[in-house]
């Protein structure tokens, strides 16, 4: 894409009304714009990056066996009610129809899952199964004060897991922290799978936490045997409780949970389905939670500089920032863009003829596109390139640097 | 995928609770479910189909220019103060945070992108631009008994022009009637161009009409040189007043309306740029909506028979439907399925075992993938080759088969 025609332009100053690093950042490097307190909007960068992430995360889910869909944000009120969580759920936002009924704006999706799981889950036949969905949600949360990484509104995937036994439950869930551990990996983010409290029906639930000083956790773990555990229940004492080991403490931003939730939806709604032996059984259930737009600012607190964003490769807006910062070597400079847009490389293409050389560096440095190359005068026939994360730079030719993305990028 | 673990299972009795055509195919068929009245979740099958439309949608609007972004739900009511909409749009679903903040669930979005826009636009160097988005929008109708049709939520495309000039726009809105009617026809509609009230700023907007007896419109059309034009504004008559031909009558269904907006929103918002001259001028706007679920749901009224659903090939949740209906030939179906699915070729597979083939028939029917391939015991080494929407069958071999489905969706 040529910047010259991206709709948005960078800002010098940070915005006044956001205290978070990666909503300062975000902002003024014009990935979102903020609509109001834990509400944005995601700009074309921003739209991109997420739609990087939401990649990832629908190719690990379908591996998973997970079966895609779209539930409604409208939930009606008798649903919430037969769960007790209509009065009980402190940030549902509600909202009244012109016809009088009262609905629920989706903060979590089990009280549409489980009457849907109802209509096709008769048999054992039909267990387990695997839902998930990538949808908005909406929680009236009274303090938002971290950017993106707790909105008001924000997407998130959650994944429904359907049982016929504790012990099939058990096994999936064990390979889904495999599989949410791959998912933040490939998003860039190192986990710390801590345990967080449970509820009826097991004793701890699963939270994926990103060590940051921006986290609204703290979390204790163990770096020798990876034992952690969030500091909401945690027991106390200085050694881990597994090996021994001294327990480090630190803030953390819990980018995904999973969770046991046993027969605690299946029972309300009376989902049961029959037994090879025609008895009848209640389903258990499990449930798997991510953040997209908490992936992405948990991205930005842990991979940025004094300049700006540093962009993982796999969820980075583009492949390639190029810059033309000679008008002697623009034509040089548009067949270059012209074969790597051919070859299927995404490149931002700093086209601008009223922009200074050093503006286009800034900008690049905001922006954070893991790749720069540069074309100038200075750099004779060849370009100039360079990592965002490191300083030196290296001079290729026109094809090496085709070469070089078309290495790294296969798809 | 293999139908053995599809969610989803047919139905064979309509539900009771709808009227629509549309509706009573895509619930027996398993594509949606109804939560309430105007609400549905879309299930594997029906998401399938979702994401093709939104692919044509998003292919077509990327090559008009479009830069793709999301505007969120929730939007602060001093906007919708600003442009007199707070209480002057009907169907405004309105909602109250617990800070006793008011906000309304976004039903269009000009009084987001319009301040939006003003953060990045200031000279006539940053016009035009073209922002989208497809996302959910809100709105508390008083009648929805057209199942997707009409909904109280439902996800839309919605772009919006910004232009220095009524020309520039004029010239726009040309070029985006024929972007809108190819996106329409590569979903396999029709789509009558017919003029519907207009506002302060022009004389007509426009709506893509698909002549059906579900729609909710009723237009007068020459189908001699094109004319078309809404019973709401339709001045009476028998002959078009373009050509002198007479007029059809005859009930429709809008999936798309675009429209002239003028400086209808940017007058309240004050959205202006500097001229060439350095002149402050407003900026002149034009918005294009398509809904996405109305497609699908406009699809299946026009597109079915007694038996099921006529997916066109554009859309299909499938390109072809395998059915294995001898136990004795299950290897060589395995065999097949497994080279389809190599090729990329997306197929949906009846492995089930406990499904008689009379069954399997109807189910394919019923769900209508425009291809259905039988592999039987009468059909010796070849495979049955059959149209959803022709009587004619084929016998071809395994490789045939694969040859012609690499021909038709080479992409």
């Amino acid at each position: 894409m040529r910047q010259s025609i991206l709709f948005t332009k960078t800002k010098r100053e940070p915005p006044k009304d956001e205290e978070a690093i990666n909503a300062k950042l975000l902002i003024r490097a014009g990935f979102v714009d903020k609509v109001m307190a834990g509400v944005y909007s995601f700009l074309p960068l921003g739209f991109r990056v997420l739609k990087k992430i939401e990649n990832i995360i629908r190719e690990e889910m379908n591996a998973a066996g997970g079966q895609e869909i779209i539930m409604p944000v409208l939930h009606p009120k008798e649903v919430w009610e037969k769960t007790g969580r209509w009065s009980g759920f402190d940030a549902l936002y509600k909202v009244k129809g012109k016809d009088g009924r009262e609905m629920a704006l989706g903060p979590t999706h089990e009280e549409i899952i489980v009457p849907l799981a109802k209509k096709f889950i008769n048999s054992y036949k039909d267990l387990p199964a695997y839902l998930y969905q990538i949808q908005i949600k909406f929680r009236d949360e009274t303090r938002v004060k971290s950017g993106l990484l707790r909105g008001r509104e924000f997407l998130m995937k959650d994944l429904y897991s359907f049982h016929s036994s504790q012990e099939d439950l058990d096994n999936y869930y064990e390979k889904m922290k495999k599989v949410y551990q791959r998912v933040f990996k490939r998003c860039g983010l190192n986990t710390i799978i801590t345990e967080a409290s449970g509820g009826t029906f097991s004793k701890y639930s699963h939270e994926f936490q990103v060590l940051s000083e921006a986290g609204e956790d703290t979390i204790y773990w163990c770096e020798k045997c990876g034992w952690a555990q969030n500091r909401e229940i945690f027991g106390g004492g200085s050694k881990c409780p597994k090996c021994g080991a001294k327990l480090k403490i630190g803030r953390a931003i819990e980018v995904g949970n999973i969770f046991k939730l046993g027969a605690k939806y299946s029972e309300p709604f009376d989902l049961k389905f029959k037994t090879k032996d025609g008895k009848e059984q209640i389903v258990i259930m499990g449930c798997y939670g991510v953040g997209l737009g908490r992936i992405l600012g948990a991205v930005v607190e842990v991979s940025h500089d004094d300049n700006g964003i540093i962009w993982p490769e796999n969820v980075s807006p583009f492949n390639v920032h190029l810059l033309a910062v000679s008008d002697k070597r623009k034509a040089t400079s548009d067949k270059i863009y012209q074969s790597l847009q051919k070859t299927k490389i995404e490149v931002l293409y700093d086209d601008r003829n009223d922009v200074s050389a050093g503006e286009k560096f800034a900008d690049a440095d905001l922006i954070g596109v893991p790749w720069r190359a540069v074309i100038s005068e200075k750099t004779g026939d060849k370009i100039e390139v360079k990592k965002r994360d490191e300083k030196k730079t290296k001079l290729i030719s026109g094809n090496g640097l085709l070469k070089l993305f078309q290495k790294r990028h296969r798809s």
